[in-house]
């Protein structure tokens, strides 16, 4: 049996214990959390502490709290030379204190507590100092998902600005549809099976081949009917740039 | 029973055939094709033509060519008094010739021929310059999807914009993404289950509810990281611009 303990009480966290508890072989001994209420209907209050310096020695310690207290509270942890992984997407391995041994664990997704996810789909990114760690972090990382990756420091980082561009981008763009439909009395409902199919498309076509509409086909006459109706500067200069990258390929 | 034919043999067409040939009411009399290959396992090839005078007088003729030749093709049907819709999401129900009574039949979805559809869950905006056509229209729609919407020229206009943003400029990131991928050799599969996960969430939230990541919480250092990290420079103009549409809201 591995043992396992969680800090933060966060989107991650929350995602993370409700795998963890269920998975084959992870005894997860202790949640350390600031705000228990949002965790405690998943894991034992008996198993639920306040401060890292409750914590007991554990096989691997998963710290999810935001990016700037990671060197903080793997500071405070009071056992060493364990291992001890961070999920984040754009810190480096060496923010972790060097008195454990140090590791990631980036589930690459995007959580809300409102809305269950399938672990399982969830792509893992597992970073190791020492060689030896990576193989207790894929035995944790294959017991709730099925595709776990090996990605050094430089790759995450890549990815996580990657991530941004086809989640956040992503969702801002959803956003100026909403707008768009909102300003003309046009139930933004009539755009979610385009939103849904333009994503699932990209599980059988590149993007490349994926693309359509007026940039792609240099239809300058629907672009310029479409600029002039937009009254927005920045919706404006969000299509003119993203035209220009869709012909400049 | 309601007679159609339809014009056309690209994508819309395609799928507009496959899924009409099965609705309840209609009988589907000919399709008037300039590629007849692409269609005729749809179709008896008996019913298929290849010039638009050798169409039939039916109580709906739907044109699926590309936005120039609407006005061309339209003039070039035999009969007259009769309905004529076009599919197109940017075209003037007026570029119809007016020898026939003039509609649209938008169905609001990205086609490619390689990939079924669930035409069901396709919204299908109807406009019609004759109140007693929009009942047949919606009859029609409503053989083959659950979701039918009136929508006016001005709406369809402004759809057809919005539909760029959350459909052409979306895809988009995610070839940026797919891009920054195969630089540092990082398989593509491992963004997709974010790609789909954020457009699901739209299902559920509002595009403004489920915004995160470091543009939304005004994450500064991550912002300057990553723009420091990309040498594409429409990279860099998209991030920049896309960060500040998304703090300006």
């Amino acid at each position: 049996m591995i043992t396992l303990s969680i800090v933060g009480s966060g989107n991650v966290a929350f995602h993370l214990i409700s795998a963890l508890k269920e998975a084959k072989g992870i005894q997860l001994t202790q949640v350390c959390a600031r705000n228990p209420e949002r965790i405690k209907h998943l894991i034992g209050e008996d198993k639920i502490v306040s401060t890292p310096d409750a914590l007991q020695p554990v096989d691997l310690c998963i710290i999810t709290v935001s990016d700037k207290a990671i060197p903080e509270i793997s500071e405070a942890i009071p056992f060493q030379q364990r291992l001890v992984a961070h999920t984040s997407g754009s810190v480096s391995i060496k923010a972790l204190s060097d008195k454990n041994y140090r590791a990631v664990f980036y589930p690459l997704q995007t959580f809300s507590v409102d809305k269950t996810v399938d672990f399982e789909q969830i792509p893992i990114c597992l970073e190791a100092e020492r060689a030896e760690d990576l193989d207790l972090l894929e035995e944790i990382a294959s017991s709730i998902s099925k595709s776990v990756y090996h990605v050094d420091s430089e790759q995450r980082k890549a990815l996580h600005i990657a991530a941004v561009f086809v989640n956040n981008f992503v969702n801002q763009l959803y956003r100026i549809g909403f707008d768009i439909c909102q300003s003309r009395n046009i139930p933004f409902d009539i755009l979610k099976p385009l939103i849904l199919e333009t994503a699932d498309k990209i599980r059988f076509l590149t993007p490349a081949e994926a693309q359509t509409g007026p940039a792609k086909r240099k239809d300058e006459q629907t672009i310029a009917t479409h600029l002039a109706a937009l009254n927005d500067q920045q919706q404006k200069a969000i299509y003119t740039l993203m035209t220009q990258t869709i012909q400049s390929k």
